[in-house]
């Protein structure tokens, strides 16, 4: 990794401390580790890294050049848009997020393809950015709305933070460039635009708030934290007017520091909770904190679906209410899953509550790894937790609507997602570590090389696991500090029966944080997490999968599909008296299949007679969720009916 | 009510003999007797008449008046539109819906008062016709786009179809005069717009069809009924194009002929194959006919609500696939129970299919009779099931978006629903009974007077019963031919043990119809059919109410309220070993009161543990569904946890 000290846009002399790092909060409980102080070695996300920047960024590229997202900024700046634009009102943002994305990688691995192909596309949208900073390849030219004329709808500070991220990224990994330059013009037009004397008006669609706290982070503008503080002040009093939807779709119904759990459209939601998050790390305001704190404690508890996934309703792309979580409706969009690891992250840090942890690792399982395809070239832009019909084989050459495909589709009209992937995939290394003064925190684990620099001096340690094929994390200590630190480590709280081995000797760990004491250079310290596949049972306020049970194993959801069954899901009852069988990974559960008796009238004086069908129980096969779907058409279910 | 016999605008002569029916269908196992045939005598559905004439219509009247969507008649005929237009792009067919429950209304009672509002609404409408018969406030002017444009969206062919369908009310209620010829001359323009040399797609909203084969019926002009055939026989080949919602949304990825299940937005679904229906019955098109039965029946069994409900997303407005019917999120559009009631109205003459009958009757009271408030002036757009927060209280000054309410709401911004009750409730009588050459048929039960005219000579049937309360359905034969004739009563599929007394005695009456030969006059037939509240168990394919029981009383589907129940309905468990009390009406069942523990996560590796709360078990009353929600906010269920 190239990491510079930038001069000449206003970047702090410090942003290379916090070389690599999407989120560097100047104040937390925790300061994170970034791609220059974790790597990954090998293992599930590893694997997935590799996979991003050998597949779904090619892929991403060749997409967005084909649906000419790419080509508007090059249309733009030879004049030739309006009528030869193509795409959403927000597909610039896709551009930007690919940015983001390559930036990370560029910064991971020093690819210098990649590094030329980012610069070239960033110079195709310096190209179109105007004299005072604006650009946008929909509004502003003759034939097209005027700049902000549309703020519900037209999304245009939600493409410049997507822009100003990507910049932000560049800044951390390379140091000052053209893609930081076209982001701080950006960003300096946003302020002069929206600042005390501009328009006081916000977007439809938060992601300007995370983005302008970073960029204060990294160049130390005062106005930026300023702005973005505006921006979730001024929200939720109704300054955008009524939609059919309702205000609360784009939480212009109730100011952040009011709500009392996160709604409306989820993906809007969960930016707009980092972005105060972050404000509220910045500025010191504990309210603002506390305040988004229990709502994404209360969505964890009430609106969250097994896999983590956020978002209950297509209608809206929405949070339902609580426990209204239907597993064959559940919208659970990819682009939500990487939201909530954007905020649970943020919180983890700022409180050190282990809950946020837990809530990342899930959502990194069983959202953000069941969207892509195992081959990197199909996404999953909702998370069905429940296939009723077999999906559809989708052609590989042909975008699909966002939520209208069954089985992985190649790219959507609306893509926020396949570029939402790709910059989470290039910068996963962030989620896994931290540090304060006492020592190093573990929060995820992945074989890793993790250094960090204490008072006392340089800690490195080498993770070694499987996990969580295996619960084993073996943590050695490269190297350590001289005087006394702390090893800590993250017990997910489904780990009940954890043990933590070290010099002074096995104890058990409950769930939450375990310290270890000043473990020197040479030692390893060993946690044993319990992964054996589980039962697990949802609150019965959870009324759509009351009756049923799921299986987990470890942090991975498991699923049952018809192509193991041998027959449509529906008719599947598993027996819950004994623990599923776990055969190293390999988990099955006792199922016997009924055949339900087709009537005229699907309601009647009794309970439905059921006819056995087949052999009897027998032993059926589960897969990870994330991986379902890769072997065909199939009915699906992560709920299965006990009986 | 006056009936003339129109000339001048190729009325059939004989149009007076099918005065005062919706639908009239030239040759059909029964013949349908219509409002000048059956009156209704008081009791459940007479009120419901006589609150939409003295309250939903003058109601209907007022906000169209307010909302300016009458108003754009008069601005279009001053050439004031388009900057002056309001409303959506459908909001005529709201001002024809009124206009043909005027006339249903008029020709019900004679009201002359009535009468000349419809004949001064009919002159605005009149006066925004153009010379070619197109009329349209939304399209064709000046700033405005061009007619037939927007074929997806724009609903121009939906608005003349409810032109048309007011045109035959009056037709059949009053004979000819300017509603008739207005709706003629639109007609005549749609056959020559998309007749076999026009232009040959379809509207985005099927609704044209029906109207056609009704003029074509009342005028005996051919081409009307070409031309629904035509429209039926061009969708479902992709002429729409394709929309983010996918064609099915509008029914134009399979056609009619082809289609398994109702599937798409189901009020278009449910209107267009009303309207193959009839063009099936008018051809004498035995195979569409068989496509439409079977398509009905497979959705009565696996797409409908308990309530008689169809459209269980709010996405799209449309059906889910097989047995996905949540409780939570049922949409059940008013309007697709007014649909589905003309659906299954038109299969039940035509096949002498009790089960079109049962889906009739259980709509009316579920859906139909649910959507308005006890005092006619708010209404429910969708009809959910299961209400998990309170609703709120509705501004009656204020139009609510069309799914944005918990409590019934005064109007909506997208007002299709109040609109498409007063047209149903003022031609009720029309579904109760038909005749055929050996006899009377009575298919829906309450107090009336019913006519028929048998080749032997007439037939006057007193009907006299407090139906749904109590089951005794007592027929006097007031008149009876001098022949032999048969009197044929619906024994609802629920009512097993149903007993029919006549002058031959008392015997059994299965579920279906039930023959008694030729009552004298004077005799008085009684059928008791056993209304008691009954347990009633889904289907367990339907997931989201499995472990859940419902509680139905006749036809009539039950309801907990929270406010019987003194807590929120999330907590109630029902015991179902004994039946539910029923103490004349006054239904209450055993139910036991238990709260949830809160936690940090909603799933656990237990069923989780629940607390009882309160005074243990007690007899809970229930309310007819279609009656909740009038004693403020409140939860509510249907499926009622057993346990």
């Amino acid at each position: 990794m190239t990491v510079t000290h930038p001069a000449g846009t206003g970047l702090r002399p410090e942003a290379g401390a916090h070389a690599g790092l999407p989120f560097v909060p100047s104040s937390s409980r925790w300061r994170p580790l970034g791609l220059g102080e974790v790597t990954l070695d090998g293992g599930f996300w590893a694997e997935r890294q590799e996979l991003n920047a050998s597949a779904l960024i090619p892929h991403v590229e060749r997409w967005v050049e084909r649906m000419g997202w790419a080509g508007n900024f090059d249309a733009a700046a030879q004049g030739r848009l309006p009528g030869a634009r193509r795409g959403r009102e927000f597909s610039d943002s896709e551009i930007y997020k690919l940015l983001e994305a390559m930036a990370w990688e560029v910064g991971r691995t020093g690819d210098a393809d990649l590094d030329a192909r980012l610069r070239r596309l960033t110079a195709r949208v310096a190209a179109a950015q105007e004299p005072d900073g604006y650009v946008n390849t929909m509004f502003g030219r003759s034939g097209q709305g005027e700049r902000y004329s549309d703020l519900q709808w037209g999304h245009e500070l939600y493409c410049f933070g997507h822009l100003i991220q990507a910049g932000v990224a560049r800044a951390r990994t390379h140091g000052d460039d053209e893609l930081v330059q076209v982001a701080v013009r950006a960003a300096d037009h946003v302020c002069r635009q929206f600042g005390p004397d501009g328009d006081q008006r916000v977007c439809g669609h938060p992601e300007i708030e995370v983005a302008l706290v970073e960029l204060y982070r990294v160049t130390g503008e005062r106005r930026y934290l300023d702005q973005a503080r505006a921006f979730v002040d001024r929200r939720g009093h109704g300054v955008l007017g009524d939609i059919e939807l309702g205000a609360t779709y784009y939480q212009d119904d109730v100011p952040v520091r009011e709500a009392e759990v996160l709604a409306g459209h989820a993906v809007r939601a969960l930016y707009l909770a980092a972005g105060a998050a972050d404000v509220a790390t910045e500025t010191g305001d504990e309210e603002l904190l506390g305040a988004v704190v229990s709502q994404t404690l209360a969505t964890l508890a009430r609106r969250t679906y097994l896999t983590g996934g956020m978002g209950a309703h297509h209608e809206g792309e929405s949070f339902g209410v609580d426990f209204e979580l239907p597993p064959d409706r559940s919208y659970s969009e990819t682009c939500a899953g990487v939201a909530s690891v954007m905020l649970n992250h943020r919180l983890l840090l700022a409180t050190g509550d282990a809950r946020h942890a837990d809530a990342v690792e899930r959502t990194l399982f069983n959202v953000v790894a069941t969207s892509p395809a195992e081959d990197g070239q199909a996404f999953y832009y909702t998370n069905t937790l429940h296939q009723r019909v077999p999906g559809r084989e989708v052609d590989p050459d042909v975008a699909s609507p966002r939520a209208a495909s069954s089985l992985r589709a190649p790219f959507f009209e609306v893509s926020c997602c396949p570029t939402n992937l790709t910059r989470t995939f290039a910068s996963l290394g962030a989620y896994v570590a931290s540090q304060d003064e006492a020592g190093v925190q573990l929060h995820q684990y992945a074989a890793a090389t993790v250094r960090a620099h204490l008072a006392g001096g340089a800690v490195v340690l080498r993770v070694r696991t499987s996990y969580p094929d295996e619960g084993r994390v073996e943590v050695e200590v490269v190297e350590a500090p001289a005087g006394p630190w702390e090893l800590t480590l993250r017990v997910p709280a489904w780990a009940s029966g954890a043990v933590v081995r070290s010099a002074q000797g096995a104890r058990r760990a409950e769930p939450g944080y375990v310290q270890v004491a000043g473990p020197a250079a040479g030692e390893v310290v060993v946690l044993e997490l319990p992964v054996a596949a589980r039962w697990t049972w949802a609150d019965p306020r959870v009324d759509a999968v009351r009756g049923q049970v799921a299986v987990e194993r470890g942090p991975v959801v498991m699923a049952l599909e018809s192509v193991d069954l041998g027959a449509d899901v529906a008719g599947a009852r598993v027996r819950t008296d004994v623990p599923p069988v776990d055969d190293g990974g390999q988990v099955r559960v006792p199922v016997r299949t009924v055949e339900a008796v087709d009537g005229d009238w699907p309601y009647g004086d009794a309970p439905a007679r059921e006819v056995g069908r087949g052999a009897g129980e027998r032993l059926v096969p589960l897969v990870p969720y994330h991986s379902w779907a890769e072997r065909g058409p199939s009915t699906m279910r992560v709920w299965i009916p006990q009986g």
